[in-house]
């Protein structure tokens, strides 16, 4: 039973283990920053080569301390490292941070020195963050315990990362910015504490309302967004993901020595549970600042207000592929700005280069005020008459609920008025692409987060067991007949078919499906059936049905003679588990561009029939299903169905219905394609 | 026939009529700047109400001017304008800025004032730049005729901006970094003078290496990208391009009262003749400072170095997401590294947290001299060994021909050495992305500048007036028949076909066309046959065929029977003329998904097979042709013979192959539609 894990962010007293006198030291930089930054409770440095440390008695080994502290810091080399957290788990200290490197990421031993430190944690009750960890910090606590920068202020954001490197730049950036923390962990190599242990806590800790997480893999996947979806209808959760692509990948292994997961399903699953999920560092960044300043976003109409045409169009452009609106000013905000002296009037708003600093601030005011208006950004350029600091003072001094943002574009001239809004909290943006992405982003976010759906949803629609289709012992076993019956006992409908394995039941069978007839090879794996000629179409003769099917039973004995079928859209309904990401349907484009599509929509299982049809709503393949006039509600039972079938035989380990043949009175399972784990094959 | 445009930019002499003596006024401004800014020939103020302007002889009318001037700046009342430039051009003053705002971006007056000067510039022999334009600049011939910010320093490059808000933002961006002008012109409502005469005019001025042009709307298209073509091979063309959505468009009409063009086919048209479509103003900036810097990029290999291992994965995922490789350093490049003290080498390559300046700037200057490096950044965190001031010094003094940016991550503690980096033009950027796309862009422009092909293309290829079959003289005479014997006459291959009006035809003619047929309405204008229920497939019997008869001759007296053909690819292959952008050949996914798929393949006629095979080489459409084992060839022949095809009858409007049906050996041309454009109809 591990202890509680407050202990780790809130300790009421802190063990330095390896505090070291050599100020190039990790552990007297250690011990120097958490006396630096005024941690109120008892501080124990531990190093049984000294009698004191800065100040403070030292002890030479945990068992010497006078009382048992919450929070051990671990600062040794790596080979101590175990032997000392025994002696802590021993006393009873109820969390520990190891700094100390010299494990998974170093080499062969340190490999084994890891996997010594999970077998000891398996079973000893003690949190433990890292190892290669930067460390925990807590501003309003005043606990800096970590080989890095000062404390950052305090403020409503929970930074988890597993880049130590990127927390001091984050600080840095933060107190540019005024961004401001209740707690930050540097992740490290993960040995025991996870992502998923923390955002759980940050779930809980009232002060935070904003979670920021870089991860370079997910520890379980499953649990991270399962997770998720409980908290993101209550305070946005921002993932920037490193080692997305095969060679960030490859220089995250080199790293954090972590595993690649699928970059497209990450990025399905986050939608489906409306994680954001950054795609560059400035957009995570702008991201978390905008979420600390504006808890609430009430749409996605965006006001432009300028004193310069050309970056207005730019600007508007941007909303555009950002899907923000730019609606009109009501008819009270237009009159506004005509006794202001603003003749045209339109959304970008142009108060033309010779506008001086009142006309820019007034119009900003008065485009803020409107009610079609959720959030605003004004965009200045260094004209003649334009003043950019006093400019800067006067927009900041406009009482705002709404998200405002400004852009001052230029240079030199505008450096002092970028500083003043530094300063003031306003938030600045160097170019209106990245305020209109990040604001976009978070608009978004809010559109969606009270429709976010609990993952995994209650599960009740299971075939009773008596119901369900055996599958064979053997993988190899397995054939097509099995995959249709089984299709068929979970309710889909299949074109009329027969398999047959010789050339006398032809022209009884041709009867039965009706002509012209389809043939195809039984074979259950074959892939590209048509590419290879596995596959024969509109035959209405015996006799050409006899020679397709002397070709097709060269491929496999039996052969499929099945009905046509003519749909206006062929789609792919597939059911997979991933390693990483559990139980998932898959819905596509099939038939010959099933490769070549990218737009998949993907429904991480269990999944509500509500789930279903809200990620069915956004999907990429909306305009293909609109244009074939599909029921939607057939697709979402077919999904329902799909799900159904892959929860109750844990053995398949995918199963592709490809064709899907869609018209709007039916949906037909035209051929499928199933594999079996080879572990969990009965 | 216009006086030599030179006067414009490269004048001897000015006048400045509408100068005053109130420092408030456009008049008194332009004087101040001009004089302020050391223009060292003549210049004549002319004001009827003054004798002498800020120390100058003033000069009451253009006539009464002791000599005439090269060029002429006008800032009076817009009702002024059209008599100045009257006297102006009777003197013989060879060009004119028209600073006056009032015509047609104000209202209908100054619209009717805007057709008034057109129609006296159609035949007056001088060049006028504007109205509303905020004026020319020319650092190294001391001209600042512009309403605006003091002269750039002088540089490589040329600058053409349809926002004159826009030029004011560059320059004081240029102040900061370090970028510098051969001249600028604020194009205003362009009466005259466009960017055409001015893309022209930069591509025989030796002196402008880059050419970086803002349009929110081309004059005459193929022009602009016809010059571009002979231009890219030599000098870079970065085209920012306002109004590209819906919204953006809208805001620019009102701005500048331009007409919107299809976002799509600019950007394919940009893509043909290499000229690099920024498309964010952050892009575009950077893309100009990089190619400033750096005339030649050899290739798309980039290192990585950093002291932050996050940040570099995150930037690796960045490099594959812009195309830019991340070699193996080589052998001896990871022994140098190795005698540096870095152990663990790899690309990106993490000199680690605690690594102090020397160590960061020693490694980079060994990435850059490895020859499998053709570009690199280095990202720097604070951590607490960094001391990011002395960083950027040494890496700002290490000798670079390779393109080398850098990127210090941070805030408070990185503003000294982000400063430093500008004052010695070490080019900075706040984050690695964009960074990256900055030097992705010009890196693939270098790749493919040489591969530029000239825009309009030689183009030989006519079928004599003889083989063409006529047309008919009613765009309602049109016919299917017709439609197929023009694609034969071009030599596409069709499924055999026949067209009949009465059921009695049909035994004969399935026996003729093979079964199973497919049988469809004739309509030519018939869209959506499918969905409709205009199509019939898979007809063996007469008698299927007569009840299908009789349901597609409700839609038209004709019926077409055909040939069954069944290929693993659909194409759609179009040829259209656009109003902005002339005669193209579009090649597309066809069949049900030709709507839906958004990658289509562009090529601006006349194009040459050389240009063909280039484009299509890169077209998003590839792994569909690999799939379907199509033949290029084919591909390419059939693109050209629907190019000769649209540019022999210039009365076609638009002609749809859809679908071309692709086969490894052959394409058959299935169904076409055809339109005639109105007036061109002979």
């Amino acid at each position: 039973m591990k202890p509680t894990l407050t202990s780790l962010y809130q300790p009421r007293s802190v063990a330095i283990i390896g505090a070291s006198r050599s100020p190039q030291k990790v552990g007297h930089q250690l011990l120097k920053n958490l006396l630096a930054d005024g941690f109120s409770g008892p501080v124990y440095p531990v190093n049984p080569q000294a009698h004191r440390l800065l100040d403070l008695p030292c002890y030479p080994t945990v068992t010497a301390l006078p009382r048992v502290p919450d929070l051990a810091v671990i600062a040794t080399p790596a080979p101590l490292v175990l032997p000392i957290l025994t002696e802590a788990t021993a006393i009873g200290i109820p969390s520990a941070v190891i700094i100390s490197a010299g494990f998974a990421e170093a080499n062969l031993a340190g490999q084994t020195r890891q996997r010594e430190l999970v077998t000891f944690l398996k079973t000893a009750a003690i949190n433990v963050l890292g190892p290669n960890s930067l460390g925990v910090l807590n501003p309003d606590h005043h606990l800096n315990a970590a080989f890095g920068p000062p404390l950052p202020p305090s403020g409503p954001v929970w930074l988890i990362s597993q880049s130590g490197a990127l927390i001091t730049s984050v600080f840095d950036w933060a107190k540019a910015t005024g961004v401001g923390f209740t707690a930050a962990f540097s992740l490290g190599n993960r040995v025991d504490v996870n992502e998923n242990h923390l955002l759980s806590l940050a779930a809980r800790d009232h002060r935070t309302r904003v979670i920021a997480v870089y991860l370079e893999s997910l520890s379980q996947p499953t649990t991270f967004f399962a997770q998720a979806s409980t908290i993101t209808p209550h305070k946005p959760i921002i993932l920037l993901k490193g080692g997305q692509s095969p060679q960030g990948y490859q220089a995250s292994a080199s790293h954090t020595a972590a595993l690649a997961s699928n970059p497209v399903l990450l990025q399905a699953f986050a939608q489906q549970t409306q994680v954001i999920l950054a795609d560059t560092i400035e957009t995570w960044l702008s991201g978390i600042h905008l979420a600390t300043l504006y808890p609430k976003i009430k749409g996605l109409n965006l006001g432009l207000v300028t004193n310069a045409g050309g970056p207005a169009v730019v600007a508007a452009d941007h909303a555009a592929t950002q899907h923000l609106s730019l609606p009109s000013f009501s008819s009270q905000t237009v009159r506004r700005l005509h006794r202001l002296g603003v003749t045209v009037v339109h959304n970008p708003l142009d108060v033309l280069g010779d506008a001086p600093p009142s006309l820019i601030a007034e119009a900003t005011k008065i485009g803020l005020a409107d009610p079609a208006i959720d959030q605003l950004l004004t965009i200045i350029t260094p004209q003649t008459m334009t003043q950019p600091i006093r400019t800067a003072r006067l927009l900041s001094q406009l009482k705002v609920k709404k998200p405002f943002l400004v852009s001052f574009m230029g240079g030199t001239q505008m450096a002092g008025a970028i500083s003043l809004c530094r300063r003031q909290k306003l938030p600045h943006f160097d170019y209106p692409h990245d305020a209109l992405k990040a604001l976009s982003v978070l608009a978004h976010y809010h559109q969606g987060r009270s429709l976010t759906l609990p993952f995994p949803s209650p599960h009740g629609s299971h075939l009773s067991p008596a119901k369900r289709p055996p599958l064979p012992h053997e993988p190899a076993a397995l054939n097509l007949e099995t995959a249709f019956s089984l299709l068929q006992a979970y309710g889909f409908i299949l074109p009329k078919y027969r398999l047959i394995d010789h050339l006398e039941a032809l022209p009884e069978t041709l009867n039965l499906v009706g002509r012209p007839a389809v043939m195809k090879s039984a074979a259950l794996a074959l892939a590209h059936k048509r590419a290879v000629g596995a596959i024969a179409l509109d035959l209405m003769t015996t006799s050409h049905a006899r020679q397709a099917f002397r070709r097709l039973s060269k491929f496999h004995p039996q052969v499929l003679v099945q009905q046509t079928i003519h749909a206006p859209l062929e789609l792919l309904l597939g059911a997979r588990r991933d390693p990483d990401f559990g139980p998932f349907v898959v819905v596509g484009l099939g038939g010959s561009y099933a490769n070549q599509f990218p737009n998949r929509t993907y429904l991480f299982s269990p999944v509500s029939v509500m789930a279903v049809r809200r990620i069915l709503a956004s999907s990429a393949l909306m305009p293909f299903f609109r244009q074939a006039h599909l029921n939607l509600n057939h697709l979402v039972q077919a999904i329902l169905k799909l799900q159904t079938l892959l929860l109750d035989y844990p053995a398949i380990a995918d199963l592709e219905i490809n064709p899907l043949m869609g018209t709007p009175a039916k949906l037909y399972a035209v051929d499928v394609k199933l594999n079996l784990t080879l572990s969990e094959a009965v």
